[in-house]
């Protein structure tokens, strides 16, 4: 029984320390020292190539590094064995940072002052109280169902919209598509943390941006590939949308071409909207090596055809 | 008996409005149509040129429309009677978001990833979970108290400091000069929010900067001559302060040729952080002109000695 580890992201030392310190016996191997591979039983990764996964045909579970899957899923030679979502209370609590600190910048306007800044103007902007503006979150998951109660808790207007209806404290519930044009109605800012399925990609697009009030604003946490990218800059600069926050792309890193560095209306940051913090969510990875290990079925296994 | 209403700032219409809702009877007179100036008996104000108030020899009391007091304190001409500050929840509330955004603007430091969209460069900058975070607030009266508690429940490790000590639910108290250097101690955004006093004034200064670890950021929401201006950019430009965002300045309007506009680690808001909203405000006014009236002392009096 041993643990393959591949990320180029994550700390291979950090999460050993922490999987060992819980599973003392456990063989953790880091690619690419993978020694036998018919030993491989476990699998936990970030984006491995596709294909890579399907030399270790002896592996009984894969498991994700982040929140999201799709790096997995999209794998058409995936062993067809449980994969698991990472679900880490430091992810959550990181997301749902972000998202208030950027939902705070553009309630509060500090774009604008930064423009009247550069002008030398000096001149108060209109401002709500949070209870008059409608902010929308796109996704109800872990990570969108925290920051929207998140935003409620601030005082926002909160709005959710998912596949199916939540319940969730201070935050209205739309589902489905019948529901996402009232959903969008009289939204000024609007939250995309959705997991990407072939029903989510490319649903941040000029279609959906028209149901917006002019002026809105965009905050997409969840995956680039959410957005229509040669959507955004016409919205931006007909003033359709106000202003965009963006920490995911469809190539990242972002290349150095791409007009989205240059837009005075768009802040971009690296994809460091939340990381997983192995400290955390080692606990939920030992836990599923145990479940399997005893014949039990893992947490947070994924639905391949729901695609989350 | 009747009521002066002078401001430059504030709405004179709301005002009367909310006023005649709850006091239909109120005689309210707008500067500069006063009438018989021994008829005013309150004085509702911002700002008032020194000198003015002291011609309404039937004065019972004078309230401020603005959190602050130190406008009308430094006239040696104001009448003696009660001076009282304006407590708001809007105020409050106002005032606490202001500082919650620019706290996490700086935590999540937004003005970094903005210097690297500049420079067309996408890397991680350092990231501490909230706790890890020494956010301290000077100055624990209505609106720095309110700021220092939803600070701590965000989860940052937050210090108070003010004149005598104060327990609030999670944070940490230091009173006087004695405590001013352990308060300042490992601190990384400091957020001033005093009232403005002989003691107060220029407290904000390159020896209180050098308590602070290097990079620490500085939010002054409070007034523009807490900060000894010329000592701002020295310790911007050596490193010792990392940002600002500053809602007051000794001048305001910020003049035009004031290094502060163009100076890249300077977020410049036009004294917006927060505003009194006759909805929520002219319910104070009027219990303490129904208390004047029936002999009794209205709330929220200062304490001229003091100046708060």
């Amino acid at each position: 029984m041993a643990l393959l580890f591949k990320s180029s992201w994550d700390r291979a030392d950090w999460w050993r320390e922490e999987l060992l310190q819980r599973i003392p016996d456990l063989d953790f191997r880091v690619w690419p020292d993978v020694g036998d591979e018919a030993a491989i039983t476990y699998a936990l990764v970030w984006k491995p190539k596709p294909g890579d996964l399907a030399r270790y045909r002896n592996l009984k579970a894969i498991f994700s590094l982040g929140a999201g899957v799709d790096h997995l899923l999209a794998d058409p030679t995936l062993p067809r064995v449980p994969v698991c979502r990472l679900v880490d209370r430091a992810l959550t609590r990181g997301m749902t940072e972000h998202v208030l600190t950027h939902v705070l910048r553009f309630h509060r306007n500090l774009p604008g002052y930064e423009r009247q800044q550069h002008a030398f103007e000096w001149k108060g902007l209109p401002i709500k109280l949070p209870e008059e503006r409608i902010v929308c979150v796109m996704g109800l998951g872990e990570l969108g169902g925290a920051a929207a109660k998140a935003l409620a808790a601030h005082g926002f207007h909160t709005r959710g919209w998912s596949r199916t209806p939540k319940t969730l404290a201070g935050v209205e519930s739309y589902a489905g598509n019948d529901a996402l044009a009232a959903f969008l109605k009289g939204c000024e800012i609007l939250v995309c943390l959705l997991p990407l399925t072939r029903e989510t990609e490319g649903i941040l697009s000029c279609q959906l941006f028209a149901h917006l009030p002019r002026g809105a604003c965009l905050i997409n946490a969840a995956r680039g590939a959410h957005l229509v990218e040669e959507d955004l800059i016409p919205a931006l600069d007909t003033g359709q949308l106000g202003g965009a926050a963006l920490d995911v792309f469809r190539v990242e890193p972002l290349p150095r071409g791409h007009p989205y560095w240059t837009n005075p209306r768009i802040l971009i940051t690296p994809h460091v909207a939340s990381v997983t913090d192995p400290r955390s969510s080692a606990e939920l990875v030992a836990e599923n090596i145990r479940r399997v290990d005893a014949g039990e079925a893992p947490l947070y296994v994924v639905d391949p055809r729901r695609g989350y």
